[in-house]
């Protein structure tokens, strides 16, 4: 049998699997990310009893995907303890000599998601995700978008809603979409969690405008075929429609849309849209070598 | 000898081209943008004297570019008397039995500049064209961009420089690039027009503030390897390093970009980006067909 590894490298934990040739999946298991060392050493011992063919990683960034760079496979300048310049992919490489594909958690999930789950069909889209950050990936021509770096949607400036004086939670910008809009955000303006928040309540509209708000941008500059929202605070259901209403307000009739019901949509995948999406990368980095 | 044509459909001239088969210009025409059958028919009449092996088309827009709708090859919903919902594509295929590239002006520009102008070795550019008007193009892994349809990067809503209370030029929206900072807000913001406004005017602040953080967006979204500036507004060159010292000041540092003066440039081909591009898709095209 021939194996495929998977890892979802987020900050919070890592999500490592294993999938057979027709990408089911056969073993999966969810870290902690605590230093590197400690949490990769299980990684490994996981993929130990498996002869992986090639392996996909998806990780939380911002990374290096220039690969005429010193520093190609790194976590770069992230926050997090024991990982800023941290030679992810090096590691990675010393201890597995397969295929190793290499980009970004919300790159893989855009992957998945167009190959296999609400993108399928289209040949470009992008996948956001809303909790306790915001990021985006994209695939374009049935590539992952990468360029001199990768996307970083989550820090776009938007104009602020009418009234909303919430101080910007992100610490680089004062009005940038994740400072305003993901969960430390919708917590700030309420004192009360969004899990928590009733359905009526105004920091709903204010959270539909300004995702809406970044949606028509992005379309504005990308043009993707299909918008893939997902992570926790979209896990409220009844937040879709408030953005594609928001959308088509902010829009002001300038493009022509497609249909937002079919435009902007919930992950096909739940969450196994970046499993999914570093599964077929892995699958794929193994053709191309 | 094999020729290749080029029609740069402006909302004010065509500008018609024939290259050799090194696309070495041989002939070229620019005619003013009147009723589509009378400039159409002077177009018609240029060609006459070459036969043409492929021609390239960008157009100014909007216009659709989906191949599986019904009204692809329109120019669509232009206020410009007696083009909008025009046919383009097809009164051009009626007149031309020869493969003809069909993509926006700007995506023209953009894919010019990335094979023979400022973009040369990257695989991925946005060109933007900041003039009357502004309108974005881009090519990313060697392709023009477009999805469900194509950028629209000009309509981007931005924040306001601080106490710019000008009323916003475009009919659609309040607060977006083209109608804070395309030519025609630059002139009602000081009543001077762009190229009689001295170098040390505010206005050129609040120009390279509206054009920076715009930048700074489109980097975010889609990371491109360069950033390709055009246009008249453009023409005035002490803009160019306040826009690039605007943007380093609005990203706070959140990103590493490439070197700055490598990476927001001017055009390589100076007023030829549009057609370079046109011949180069008109010779892709053959290739294709």
């Amino acid at each position: 049998m021939e194996y495929y590894g998977s890892i979802e490298a987020g900050g919070t934990k890592f999500v490592c699997a294993v999938a057979d040739e027709d990408l089911q999946i056969v073993d999966r298991i969810s870290l902690p990310t605590t230093l590197p060392e400690e949490t990769l050493n299980q990684v490994f011992e996981f993929f130990d009893s498996y002869q992986l063919k090639a392996l996909g990683v998806g990780s939380f960034g911002p990374i290096d995907v220039n690969q005429k760079s010193s520093t190609y496979g790194y976590i770069t300048s992230t926050p997090k303890i024991g990982w800023t310049n941290m030679d992810l992919l090096g590691t990675l490489k010393a201890r597995f000599a397969i295929p190793i594909a290499w980009t970004t958690d919300v790159n893989a999930a855009a992957y998945g998601e167009i190959h296999l789950g609400a993108g399928k069909g289209t040949q470009s889209c992008i996948y956001l995700t809303v909790g306790t950050g915001i990021g985006g990936g994209a695939v374009v021509n049935g590539a992952v978008l990468q360029g001199f770096s990768h996307p970083e949607m989550g820090h776009i400036t938007v104009q602020r809603y009418p009234n909303d004086t919430l101080e910007c939670v992100c610490p680089y910008h004062d009005n940038c979409l994740e400072g305003l809009a993901a969960g430390p955000a919708l917590e700030k303006r309420t004192g009360i969690k969004g899990q928590l928040l009733e359905v009526a309540h105004e920091a709903w509209s204010i959270e539909a405008f300004y995702l809406a708000q970044s949606l028509m941008n992005y379309t504005l500059v990308l043009s993707p075929e299909k918008i893939i929202l997902g992570g926790g605070v979209m896990k409220q259901t009844h937040l879709l429609p408030k953005i594609r209403e928001s959308l088509e307000q902010q829009l002001g009739g300038y493009v022509s849309l497609p249909d937002l019901e079919e435009y902007i949509v919930g992950c096909g995948l739940g969450d196994n849209s970046g499993t999914m999406g570093c599964l077929l990368l892995a699958k794929e980095q193994r053709g191309l070598m």
